[in-house]
Order: C-alpha cells, then sequence, then structure tokens
C-alpha cells in the first residue's frame, strides 16, 4: 500500500467517524450512523473524481472503502457516548481527515492535469466537500462559517504538496509534508484559537432588511 | 415497459410530486413549482448515474423524463390547495419515491459493477438524495433528521432487491419484492410511527457552547 | 473569443462576486472570500458538465476560469466595504451572471443532445445552481424562495435562446437576446418588485405541527 493509498484510507476512514459522531449528536439510530458515516467519508473523494472526469468513483471501482465507512460507523454508535465533547472530537478527526483529503484531491488533480491551479483546487474543494455535506445534511452551521482557520489550512496542505511535486520531491515526502503542514495549521487554530486577521467592515443585514 | 422502466417514471412522478407539494407549502409561483418538481424528481437518479459514470445521465439520454415533471408540477400546482395537509402527503409520495429509487438504484450499481455493497449503496443513496436536495432547497429541516424511520426502510428495499438478484430471482419479482419492502417498512413508521430503538446519550450541544 | 466564450467568463467573474459578496457579509478572511467565489463562480458550469457527461469539467480542462475567480475574490476583498449595500449589489451581480449562465447552459445542453427540452432544463439549472450553492453555504435562505421573480427570468433566457437557435438565428444573436430577456425579466423583478401572481392558499405548517 503507498502512502497515498494509505492517506486515502485514512481520510475516508477518519471523516466516516466524524459523519458518525455527528449522528450521535443528533440522536439518531444505528442506520443514521452508517449513512451519515459513508456520505461524509466518501462525500469529497467522489466530488473529486467526479469533476476530474475518470469515470465510475473510486468506491464504485473498489468498495472496500464503503466496508470501512460502515465498521467506523459501528465503531462509533457503541462508543461515541465514552467521550466528553463529540464535537471536539469530531473537529480533531475532520482535521485529520481534512489534511489527508488536501493532498490526496492535489494529487488526482496534478496527475490527472498538470496545471498547479487545478491541483490546488481540487485539494482544497476535495477537504472540504466531506465536511460541508456532514454539516449541511445534519442542519449544522458550516465549518466554513466558523472563526477559526479551516479552508486556509485545507489551501496550505494541497499547496505545500503541488510545489513539492512540482519541484521533484518524492511523491511519498511531498505527500507527508502537505498532510502535516495542512494538520499543524488547523490543529494551532483549533488548539490556540489562530485566526487570519481580516479587514472586517460590518456584518450583512438580513436580505428582508435590505430589500 | 419493463417493470424497471415503470419503476423509475413512477419514482420520477412521485419525487416530481413532492417537489411540488413542497412548491406550495411554500407559496412558490408556478415555476417554482416546476423547478423543485423536477430538481427533486430527477436529483435521486442523477446522482446514481453521475457516480456510476456512465456518461450522459438518464433525463439527458431521454427528454421524457422531463416532460413527466411538468405535468406532475403543473397538476399539482392546480390541485394541492384541495388537500386537508399537504405535508402528510407529500411524505406518503415520498415513501412510494424512495422504495422505486431504493430498487432502480441498487440494480444500476448491481449491473454495472456486479458488487453487492456498491448496489445497495446507491440504492440507498439514490433514495435518499431526491428528498434531501428537495428538504435543503426548500428550507426545511432534512427527512433525515426525523425519528421515524427513513434510511433504513429504503436500506431494505436496496438490501431485498440486491440479495434475490444474486439468489438469482428474476428481475421482476426481485424489484417487486425490493419495492414492498421498502414501502412496507417506511410506511409502517409513517402509520404506526414505528422507530429502531436507540442507545440514546444525549444531544449535542451547540458548537459554541463547545468551543 | 466568441461571443459565448464572453458569457462564460462573464458569468463565472459575475457570480464569483456575488460569492465573494456574501463571503464580506460573514466577514470571512481572505480565503473565505476565494473559496466562496470560486465555489459560486464555477458551481453553474461544473454541475452543468457533469450531468452532459463530457469528460472533465470546464475548469478543469481550462484553469484560467480559477485566476478569474481568485482575482475577483481579492478585488471584492479590497473593496466591498465601499457599497452601500453589499446584498444589493450581490444580487445585480447575480442577475448579470443568471443571464449569461441561462443561456450558456441552454447552448451546452442543444449542442450535446438537440433536445429543446433538455437544452432549456440544463439552463434554468446552470443559471439557479451557483446562486442557490452560494446561499447553501453562507448559510442565507436561498435566493429561490425569495418572493421575486428568478427562475422564471432564467427560463425566460434559456427559452429565448433555444427557440431562437432551433429557428436559424445566428448564434450570436440567439446569445444576445437570452441574455438580454433573462437580465431584463430579473432586473425588472429587482426595481420594481414584479412578481407572478400566485393562487396562494396558505403557508405550510411545521412538520412537528403536521405529524
Amino acid at each position: 500500500m503507498t502512502i497515498l493509498e494509505l492517506l486515502d484510507y485514512a481520510g475516508v476512514a477518519v471523516f466516516a467517524a466524524t459523519g458518525a459522531l455527528s449522528a450521535s449528536r443528533k440522536q439518531l439510530d444505528v442506520i443514521g450512523f452508517l449513512f451519515l458515516a459513508a456520505a461524509t467519508g466518501i462525500g469529497g473523494g467522489t466530488f473529486r473524481d467526479l469533476v476530474l472526469g475518470a469515470g465510475p468513483v473510486f468506491w464504485v471501482a473498489k468498495p472496500t472503502y464503503l466496508i470501512v465507512c460502515v465498521a467506523v460507523g459501528l465503531v462509533v454508535f457503541f462508543t461515541a457516548h465514552l467521550f466528553e465533547s463529540r464535537y471536539r472530537l469530531l473537529l480533531w478527526f475532520d482535521a485529520l481527515g481534512m489534511a489527508a483529503y488536501s493532498v490526496m484531491g492535489a494529487a488526482k488533480g496534478l496527475a490527472a492535469t498538470g496545471s498547479p491551479a487545478v491541483a490546488i483546487t481540487t485539494g482544497v474543494m476535495t477537504a472540504s466537500v466531506g465536511g460541508i455535506l456532514r454539516d449541511v445534511l445534519a442542519g449544522e452551521p458550516t465549518i466554513l462559517l466558523r472563526p477559526e482557520i479551516y479552508v486556509t489550512a485545507a489551501l496550505t496542505g494541497a499547496s505545500v504538496f503541488t510545489v513539492a511535486g512540482l519541484a521533484g520531491v518524492p511523491l511519498a515526502a511531498a505527500s507527508a509534508a502537505g498532510f502535516v503542514a495542512a494538520f499543524l495549521v488547523r490543529g494551532g487554530a483549533l488548539r490556540f484559537g489562530w485566526r487570519i486577521p481580516v479587514y472586517r467592515p460590518r456584518p450583512g443585514r438580513h436580505p428582508d432588511d435590505v430589500m
């Protein structure tokens, strides 16, 4: 198993865990756990494969990924109540999945097109789609709108991988560097509340007050 | 017309009806009815065809499906006010569409890959996507989060079809069995409030209270 | 550059601007601006290319579109605070993007299938997907649910283009006519509050009151 395959399975498994934790927070039944685990686990990669137009998506070609989602969903169903804060656990697993997928998405985009702009875009979008899908399905505010750094971390991972890859760094090293970079940025945001300073004029008003 | 084609048209038509009923609940204009009817009617099948990577999606290949959605949208526009509870009507039509699509999705997935895991997944996801899309577009809480059995019913239908199909049962009988099984489970949930017993520790707190 | 290519870049650029304005209303950081600009700018065209099944989507084939989104996102980041009402600006840019994409979506659908029903559907859906995606990502009520005419304007543009194209009108003239028609209808709705008279029985109750 190459490092990219390992990252892919790891990304699917930890995103699946966040989907199942979200199901736990919403008190769904076991099938709801499996559904959210699968949708979150394979959502990002499905988006990546669709836009790259490479025929059937990865889990249709290799159903083992589905088994991983089901297994993770079951484990979370029986253990989620043991954790003090399922939401914080969800955030940390999500950080791992985001880091893995930012590299995987960039790697597949780079291999398919050779374009760094496409590679960084598929990296960022692949890393974000799973979590956004989970939040929309579970009716939570999407992670995009929270103040801590998220998309920036995915952008960091995808960029580090892409630049390293184009510079001739071996694939395994470029992948590891991208993964670590993305996880450090997101982890710092979660642990220390890092934020990008924003020029912040004023919040938007409600549409009805504007019209 | 084979039983699978019949299920496909039936699935599109009743999902289109639920989209139009949702438009009625939101007091949209007639074009809003047609839009939600089409999006809900073809949403699940579009997802199914995309992930299976079989070229243009079904309604691009055969536009009759679009005519069905428009016709259903118009009928609902002129008759929806006659019903005491449009929401209950929506739920029952949705149950029919979910049952039809759980079989259709599994059938296409099984034919394309031969994998039961893929077939059951495309069955469940195809059956759920139309309704989820409708609820997100209309700004309603998604049907996933309601306490009655939903995904479980789709899982039942897809599994019955897949197991029967692999066991050599003729396609028409396997399809009918899957459809009836899914509809009975969902119908029982709607009529008698069936729920899967859940081990239910505590609800999730709001993200802001956790961080 | 043909008029269709021009419309395509214009559609991407103005939709990207609406995504960035939405990020401004939500006080996101600069990377959040770029993310919402890209997702909104390329969302509609991505959907169009996926359902038509034509291999990799347009921005994978030609990454210049991504550069446009990034440039627009940066410009909006530094200028959005200058405007009295970012939401009204967003609505007018959205109207331009919707008009451009109603024609582009119909043109690609017509070229791929020859079917007017498919062309009108891909026109309407392509024109709506970008804005819906933006609203869902930003947690705003989708533009679909607001009382002013929206989908109808997209339908007008797609229909004018399709009918003119099938009647043998040259492509440039048919495109211009469709664009102007869609923009006039939506502009009239924004400026004068045009609405389609609806037969409006009663609003939907909350699901919990119905069950």
